[in-house]
């Protein structure tokens, strides 16, 4: 039976082995869910990059360019973290590509590169992700992108949720990390959004705009779009 | 306010600044359990040795010699890693010194000497390790030995539970670790041992000594001694 397995942080990832193994990587606030958002509106392919300079140049190849630091939009890009960067209708984004490089996300990305399947996790597209890796039936690692390194609720919790939906075909209790991310995930469940507004991440991302992310990141299940590395970018698994 | 946070493995410790704070050094199976009885027992200084050999040689100096590999006593010593080995009897223990290296305590231990001030947590000594903290009135890192640099749920656990008694004059909430730990200390605390034994490295320690071991380790409150880092080595704070 195959086996579930959190990394809670992108610096314990050379711990794990993920040859062989199907990678799920999640940024909940904002990464992952702004990445799921933009593939179902319509944006064709997404890079990730690792420093601005590099996001940038993209441009030159007809790309559309999203930047974050510490929680904000850099400078000179067309679009921020937020999913609603894809949403609102301001910039046409549908047959587009788009660089994006955010301070945690991208870089759990590259280092989860060495599993045969890396795909993209978010609580919005929840079903396809437990969907395609039960189809895999291979090891799964969750890799949370944490925040700057450190354990975050919200990833956790998403590692936790995915468990419970894997549970009847996948080893759930041979991992400390994946019992403690069920046992979270289980006191969550009621209201997420209330368990997590907790959260020291969330209390950072404070604000109008924030907030409004967030109620929408905590949704479940509403995109069936499963994000999957191939050839240097991340495309629509079809 | 002070404030309480948890490092899930010794690998994220370059993440946290310890300059200034209290670590709390915890290997609950079995290493800090051990270390706590065997001060409580009448041994005078515990060495830490991150080798064998380095362990070894300190019985040149009248040192009884505790090594562990892989949860199992290592050969030509005197002792192994449980806690039992100074209860016994089998061992006089009191009045001597003792050199041990573990396959994760020492290492935590180690990685932590940045703090101003570093001592040893267990269940055993929690009232004892919360006193202290609560007197000293600066911020606390607990320092969760691990597995092999993984998660763990039992000191995890432990993390929890010193949180909860530093909850009226600590900021226990600012740190995604801590509300986690907090969290699944709240699950724990009806039944610890029951709870742990659910846990990865409890299965690990499948064994008859093993059991005694455990069933002894999640005892909570059952000895005052406070070890503290003096020169090189363990002592009872005093």
């Amino acid at each position: 039976m195959p086996s579930v397995d959190i990394c809670f942080s992108p610096e314990l990832l050379p711990l794990y082995r993920l040859e062989g193994k199907v990678a799920v990587v999640v940024d909940i606030l904002r990464a992952t869910s702004s990445i799921v958002t933009a593939l179902a509106a319509g944006v064709t392919d997404i890079v990730p990059c690792s420093e601005l300079d590099e996001c940038r140049a993209w441009a030159a190849a007809g790309y559309l360019t999203a930047a974050e630091r510490d929680g904000r939009q850099a400078e000179g890009f067309d679009l921020g973290n937020s999913p609603f960067g894809y949403l609102d209708g301001v910039l046409p984004v549908r047959g587009r590509g788009v660089a994006i490089t955010t301070t945690n996300g991208t870089r759990a990305l590259h280092l989860s590169l060495a599993a045969d399947a890396v795909i993209i996790g978010a609580f919005l597209n929840l079903a396809a992700v437990a969907e395609f890796v039960r189809a895999q039936n291979k090891d799964v690692v969750v890799v949370c992108a944490g925040w700057k390194g450190m354990f975050n609720l919200e990833d956790t919790v998403f590692g936790g949720a995915l468990a419970e939906r894997l549970a009847a075909d996948f080893d759930t209790a041979s991992s400390d990390a994946t019992l403690a991310a069920l046992h979270l995930w289980q006191q969550a469940k009621p209201d997420l959004a209330d368990y997590l507004l907790a959260s020291a991440h969330v209390r950072r991302l404070n604000s109008l705009e924030a907030n409004q992310d967030f109620e929408y990141c905590v949704q479940l299940d509403t995109h069936s779009v499963l994000p999957i590395w191939r050839e240097g970018r991340l495309v629509v698994n079809a």
